[in-house]
């Protein structure tokens, strides 16, 4: 039997055929999986997401994830859509405007680190509010966002992002909390090697975050098609008791300190 | 020599003789600070901060933290009534609107949220960049903020402090990193224990949260007084290499799995 | 196709149907899986792992995971059943002499310290070393160790298991670095809920353990078959980019400080 | 008052003046402690002790750390020569045989890692349990052992010293819930920057972890003057409430990710 068979799911943030959400839909669909997907209406029209719909036989549901009203609309259509209730959601939505606007993080704009703040972080709440008040989420389901070590330590660029997964990486432990108790659905948060994704690209000294995450990790960095193998063990009934942690996806960059190769770089 | 010789500071969120911040306004002038003291307009109207003033020989100047005007103010007046730069600040605010009007984490109002937010975790990055646009820190300041270990593990009814205060632990770390590169100012902030103030009254189950994590911690909680000890410390001379870490205050609590007393209720 | 589909792997420690260790076999072979079981001569004699063999259709090879001597042989017999590399391990081996002998951890006996720190924790790496050695593990295997949290917080009554847990999830960490480099190799330790298994039931206060991480946490303690299944993925191809990690399989008992349930024993 | 006015403690480890533990002697005594200086009869020959406890006024009682016998006659000797109890030990001991003999991870002998770990970590629990049987310790007392991030994260040739400081943070922490609870006395390690100090001088790529770790500091590394001071104030009574943490003492170190410099040579 596939890993997901029969499971019913959204996926938000699928941009392009880079972004680890494509990925996920993809490997979920294979494994038997039905998904919604979404995204903003502006996504939409940048991205190529309708060939993923086409692929993955799913339908497309536009939302702004910061806009209750959407996700509501969202969540109806959803549930409408499959007669009931899902088993998976994976939240991979970020972006920091002070970033795009090249805002150093010791003079950022307050009115773009709220909204970038929003975005990023309380649309995962928001996601699962509306998903609670519906009671939209089958017994053991598997909620999942996607973060980045750069909320443990400081990556030079990564600037309010840091902050912003550190916030969603909270909300996951603590919404995820209620979700157990409820009606035993876990929430749990990956925490991914540098991916080059639409998203990654627009931060400072991405290229060479990536760059030295690989060269620092001992199995090299984590890819999207990694990442997507991964998210599916967690969305699948093998990982029902892990819950409110954050998960390194990383190739052991995070238990690295320094290696041969950065040694030699040394000398 | 007293530890804190000649070294000037501000301290935020005394309100009365509970307050974390107002011993340790009292411990800094003891051990030879300087220090002006703010808070709200409405704070300074419901406590006894005068007494505090008098009591330290130190100005208040009122304050909005979330207000960049007011925080500019309190900068501009405090480098004038010190003729020159500061060594110190303490950042000791905190408060939940959606804790107040008893909403549960699961139905939180998002622009309560976001006030909370503000006041609780971004106030604490706005201080610091209207001292890093005046140049107001001397090289080697030490800046602090209190936290709890509601950031890392969920106490039931701490509801979205816990995110707040993760965003003011992964605030501390991210600005630390450019205050330290910029002029070796360090950035840390304090788990401490529940401890009795009129802020940790107004949350649901704290009565219980502080008797729990007494009998849980080897040494017991660390009172109000102890913190201010430890306080004093962090601004010193003596502690000049520590920086961008969450240190627990909390007489062992954050390492207790299970001790003699919880087990004896089990039975 | 199966999960586990052609793999081969050893599994150290399944005594009787309440082990870990045997969850694991059982789940393994089912996905596919090709198993050597080892364990002491003294646990062949005490359990009924025959019936394990039997039902798995694998070959059991004594061995002291303490003795190079005993460990080399079982390589090598290993290698030589199935003609070639493993691709599998699962440590799930420890003992202290010192709770056995009910010695508090202020009054332990030192060299049956440094028996208990050899079978708990270096046998781990003897394990990995002979196999390194033997260059017997296939490109893209996985390690694992099962261990507790009580290696991070103090439980009371789980004495010096609790700093050898320490040092085998510190073996996996370093080892796991060598094992990346050379062959992308993945070690990892699982961090289970107390389990009720015979290793288990020897602590003092284990059942209260038991108990009180199932109250705490939101989806009740992980059982051994929930913990059987988990590994299982970490066996697998979908997690190739895990390692060096300490994985919390715990319900969320990890995050938790307090919950409703814990409260109401405190009213 | 002097930070340690009147305090009494041992301190292991001093070598000569490049030794942590010697500088931590100076400060100690300049703050008004009394102190008993304790290493190995071979440390003795060859370092220059004597002339420390001349310049501190202590007297020198050698003692093999692993040797339960002669830390009993240190502990008897010293409350004799204090007619009483003391205030403070500092743990200032490691080495790695397989290190020395240039022994690989990888290949480690077995022997030798059982004598390192006796020596690295098991002689701060014996240590402290002699403390225990013979009620040496004031109540309030302070125990301090020193360690590397190594222990988190690979730093490759920190080999098995890795393991060691894992076991003795943990150690630290396991006996300081003891210590706690029978009358108050704390225990804590402390994670110091890279430091030329001669155990340091013997680790592979040493030089290079410490050109990394400073490199890569916001505030550089902590020298060994600065730890001196870092441990005054963790001896001193400002500090009573902190118990069972490892702390970095490391100009940030351990919570930066890549900075500038480091990019750079990426570039």
């Amino acid at each position: 039997m596939k890993l997901l068979h029969n499971k019913k799911g959204i996926i938000f943030g699928a941009l392009n055929e880079d972004s680890i959400a494509w990925k996920v839909a993809e490997r979920a669909y294979e494994e038997g999986a039905y998904i919604v997907l979404s995204n903003t209406p502006m996504a939409l029209k940048i991205g190529n997401i309708y060939k993923l719909s086409k692929k993955t036989n799913s339908i497309i549901i536009p939302a702004d994830a910061t806009s209750l009203k959407d996700i509501k609309n969202l969540f109806n259509k959803t549930m409408e859509h499959f007669n009931g209730k899902i088993d998976f959601i994976l939240h991979s939505i970020g972006m920091s405007i002070n970033i795009r606007k090249k805002r150093e993080y010791t003079n950022i704009d307050y009115n773009w680190l709220q909204k970038s703040w929003d975005i990023s972080a309380v649309s995962f709440h928001k996601i699962m509010k509306i998903a609670w008040d519906k009671d939209a989420i089958n017994e053991w389901g598997s909620i999942i966002a996607l973060t980045f070590i750069g909320s443990k330590r400081i990556f030079h660029g990564y600037n309010d992002m840091a902050d912003h997964k550190a916030y969603i990486e909270s909300i996951a432990r603590n919404f995820g909390y209620y979700w157990g108790k409820k009606c035993n659905v876990r929430v749990n948060t990956v925490s991914q090697s540098p991916t080059k994704t639409t998203a990654g690209i627009g931060i400072k000294n991405f290229d060479i975050f990536l760059h030295y995450a690989n060269e620092l990790s001992p199995l090299g960095n984590a890819s999207a098609d990694d990442c997507s193998n991964y998210i599916i063990t967690l969305f699948s009934d093998l990982t029902k008791k892990v819950t409110m942690q954050n998960l390194y996806h990383d190739g052991g960059f995070s238990k690295t300190g320094i290696n041969e190769s950065i040694i030699n770089r040394f000398f």
